[in-house]
């Protein structure tokens, strides 16, 4: 123990845990100090390397506040969140994949009556949802609560946005007693992920582009089934193949079809172009504990 | 690339940087994102867990400010400073060995006369330190620059008490012409690392002490000459063998000589006992760039 090298320190790190009593713990520490052992004897990492490791991580750290969270933007941009997403919702054909949750949601969203405006006033084209929550044998799900979220016509979430006094581009509903949801909001558009950060320094440095294809989120929740984490993307987006958090699914691309100003489906006259989505998810039943 | 699965997202991401036109960047990222994923796969991360080690990372980032580096903290109790520090400095036989830096150097120390008191006020039973500074050919190193750092009585850097209006325990000397270096501290002890961070909570969750111990930290640089970071360990310390940022090396433990009240070696007359340590330090010529 007095003279670890670069080959025994790895031992040395995981026989320190021996004593952790927490099973789960242990082995994903120990799985972590192997890898990222690996990962640094693999490419020989050097001391002014390892320091600036050091400094991006603390600047990401420090990146983050209330409304900013610099490291799930990182997780998302290395495919990690993806990844992690993928091995746990490996589901059945029917049920409606499952994708990033994104760095934007915020807990407390207004709650709206079924045909409500999400919007709050933010600018875009109005957009009118319809969907129906069933499970894997088509059932509807009844009073199931759906979080929506979405960013604006200049593709700014209103977390990204300062001075405004209420949310914009999110709700929370309930679907009625036939599964059925349906409000109002505004055209998704492509959007830059936040780049004034460290992951931008990133992405620039490695020469991606910061971009993901336009899209609604939705979180939906009901007793018996499990929660479903998903994005509806807008059918011909520019970024679908190359979405700068790898979250695209084919089956989850919806059709935004739009209509020239005049009725819209709530019955209101729209004096500007408009678009309708209609969209259905399934749920898959919630695991059995084990 | 709309259908990304756990199995083909590695591939995906590794593809989004073939542009990247520095190739130390592209292998260092490609090689993190590699083995972050085999991690992530090989414990089959929940999102439970993923969103844990979001908030950790975070926690860990926010904790940091210009006097707590709590991600250096994190990386020392990971093993991954010193497999860092172990990889780049296989030195020849003679030299002496590099140790972790710690996150408690502070850049601008006072400069003190050879002989200077580094203590500043703190608490502790002086320690008188000789060293000489040489070549690996035996050739005196004159004019070095030497930083050196050490914790209190209590085991406290200066940069972790509040309400000091002085640095404590650390000093910028410069060595003689025949390479020479003295100076007065205090006897250093054995400290925890601090815990009430999220390194902290680590060590706890894996059943692991947070224990360093007694040691006097020295940075030499020198024209000509590699950059030594490095430690000398008090003899006889309980936590030699479990050193919590697996820092010990043999030929950095030192005599630190125990005296009882009475002359010192600088002529003054000290009235508790004292100590001395002799210990010499042999640099490295500078690395050929290449």
């Amino acid at each position: 123990m007095r003279n670890i090298n670069e080959h025994t320190i790895t031992a040395a790190v995981l026989e320190r845990m021996a004593d952790c009593e927490n099973p789960r713990l242990k082995e994903i520490m120990s799985a972590l100090v192997r890898h990222m052992h690996d990962f640094a004897r693999e490419v020989k990492l050097t001391e002014a390397e390892w320091a600036a490791g050091i400094e991006f991580l603390t600047a990401t750290g420090q990146k983050c506040d209330g409304k900013r969270q610099e490291f799930i933007l990182l997780s998302d941009t290395l495919g990690l969140s993806m990844l992690t997403v993928a091995m746990n919702h490996a589901k059945s054909a029917q049920a409606t994949e499952a994708t990033v949750f994104g760095p934007f949601h915020v807990q407390g969203a207004p709650r709206l009556p079924l045909g409500g405006d999400i919007s709050g006033g933010a600018a875009g084209e109005p957009l009118f949802v319809r969907a129906v929550v069933r499970g894997r044998d088509g059932e509807p799900v009844a009073d199931a609560e759906v979080d929506v979220w979405e960013a604006d016509a200049e593709g700014f979430y209103d977390v990204q946005r300062t001075g405004l006094d209420r949310p914009q581009g999110r709700a929370v509903f309930r679907t009625d007693g036939e599964g059925r949801l349906w409000f109002r909001g505004v055209m998704p558009v492509a959007y830059p992920i936040p780049t004034d950060g460290p992951v931008g320094v990133m992405l620039r440095a490695t020469k991606r582009h910061p971009w993901r294809p336009a899209h609604v989120h939705f979180m939906i929740q009901a007793p018996g089934y499990e929660t479903l984490i998903t994005h509806v993307f807008r059918d011909g987006d520019r970024y679908l193949d190359s979405d700068a958090v790898f979250g695209v699914r084919s089956s989850l691309i919806g059709d935004f079809a739009s209509h020239p100003a005049g009725a819209g489906p709530d019955g209101s006259v729209l004096s500007t172009p408009f678009h309708t989505l209609n969209f259905d998810f399934v749920l898959e039943p919630a695991a059995v504990a084990g």
